[in-house]
C-alpha cells in the first residue's frame, strides 16, 4: 500500500475529520488539501466528485472515492491493521446499520430542528431527533464506545453528536441537542469518552473559529 | 452456514425484492415470511427492526438485520459464492457508493417529482431526479449491467427504476420517469436487461397486483 493517500477536506467539515480520524486512528500517512468548498469548488473536486461536488474526497493512488461512509469502509479494509469495524459479519452489519441511522436519521432531524421556526414543524423536528438519539442511548447500554471498549466506526460516524451539533446550540444560543442530552446520560457521557480520545482531541477544529463560522453564517454541516 | 435463513419482506416492496434476489443469486435457500405492514406491524417486525418497523427484516440463525443495503453487504460476506459485489476494495467502493446514491438522491427524487403538485416545487424535483438519472446514464458506459458483464450489487438497488417507478408512471398515468428515460438510451438498455435477466424475472412483483396496489391508496415504497 506504498500508493499516495490524499484527503480533500475542509477543516470545519465532521465528514471529512470522519475520514482524517480514522487515518489516524490506523497510523496512515496522508495528505491534506484544505478545499474552499463553500466559496469555490476546485477544479480537482468536480473532477473528483463531479456527482456531488463535496468534500470530503479521499484519493488513493489517483484513484477518488466520495461519501465518509463509503471512504471509511475502503479505509478499513485496504489497511487491515487496527481495524474499526468490527471482523464478525453480523457485528459488522450492525455498526453499518448504526452509521447509516446516523446519517439518515439522527443528523437530519437534528439539522431540521435548527433550521424551522417556532411551531408544530418545529415540535415534529425535535421529536424526531428525540427518537433517535434515545435509540442510540439505548445502543449504549453497558458500552464506553458504540463499538464496545474501544472506538469504532460508529463513534467515528457519530463525531458531530459529540462536537459539532454542540458547538451549534453555543452560537446560536439555543439548546436543541443539549437540553436533550440532559436526559441522556449514556450519550452524554459517551461525548465525554470521545471527546477525550487522545487522537480525536487533536483532530477537531478549534471550537473558537468554528463558532465564529456558524455565527457569520448558516453553513450546512450535511 | 447452516443456520436458518428468513427473509420478512412484503410482496410489493422493492427493498425486500432486493434481499430475495441476492440470495436467490446466489441460490441460498431462505423461509420467506409475507409481513402486512401497512395494516399492522407484527410483533416480530417490533421485536426485530425496533428503529425503523419496517421490512426487509433479514434474519440469520435467530439474529435480525435491516436496512437492505447493509442486508445485501452482510449477505454477501457470509457467503463468498457468486459474489455481488466487486472483490477490488476500490471497485467495492465505488459499487456502494452508487448504491448509496441510488436510495439517497434518486429514488427520493423521483418520489418528490410525483408527490409535488404543479409549478415550482415539481419542476425543482423533476430537475433533480433528471441529475442523478444522468449520472446513471454516464456510469453505464460501455457496460451492460452497472456490474459490468453480470449483474451484481448495484444492478439489484436499481431494482426500482426498471421497474416500480415505471409501474407508478402507469398507475397514476404520468411520465415523470418514461419521458426521463426517453433521452437515456443506456438506462433503457439496461432496464431491458435487468427486466429480461431469468432470475429476476421470477422475482418480481406481478403487474396487475402492482398496479391495483397502487391505484388503490398512495403506497410509499420508500
Amino acid at each position: 500500500m506504498g500508493e499516495k493517500v490524499e484527503v480533500f477536506g475542509a477543516w470545519f467539515s465532521p465528514f471529512s475529520r470522519r475520514v482524517e480520524l480514522a487515518l489516524k486512528l490506523k497510523g496512515i500517512q496522508y495528505d491534506y488539501i484544505e478545499e474552499e468548498i463553500y466559496k469555490k469548488k476546485s477544479d480537482l473536486i468536480l473532477k473528483f466528485n463531479p456527482v456531488y461536488k463535496k468534500v470530503p474526497v479521499f484519493v488513493h493512488g489517483g484513484k477518488p472515492i466520495a461519501e465518509s461512509i463509503v471512504i471509511l469502509q475502503y479505509i478499513d479494509e485496504s489497511w487491515k491493521d487496527n481495524p474499526i469495524l468490527p471482523q464478525h459479519p453480523y457485528h459488522k452489519a450492525l455498526a453499518l446499520f448504526w452509521a447509516k441511522f446516523l446519517d439518515d436519521k439522527v443528523l437530519p432531524s437534528l439539522m431540521k430542528a435548527r433550521r424551522s421556526g417556532e411551531g408544530k414543524d418545529r415540535e415534529e423536528a425535535i421529536g424526531e431527533a428525540r427518537e433517535g438519539l434515545r435509540a442510540l442511548e439505548e445502543e449504549l447500554k453497558g458500552k464506553k464506545f458504540f463499538g464496545g471498549e474501544k472506538l469504532g466506526f460508529v463513534d467515528i460516524v457519530a463525531n458531530f453528536i459529540a462536537y459539532w451539533s454542540q458547538a451549534m446550540d453555543e452560537a446560536f444560543g439555543v439548546q436543541i441537542l443539549t437540553s436533550e442530552l440532559q436526559n441522556l446520560p449514556r450519550l452524554t457521557q459517551w461525548c465525554h469518552h470521545f471527546l477525550q480520545h487522545p487522537i480525536v482531541k487533536h483532530n477537531l477544529p478549534p471550537k473558537t473559529q468554528l463558532l465564529a463560522l456558524f455565527k457569520s453564517q448558516f453553513v450546512d454541516t450535511n
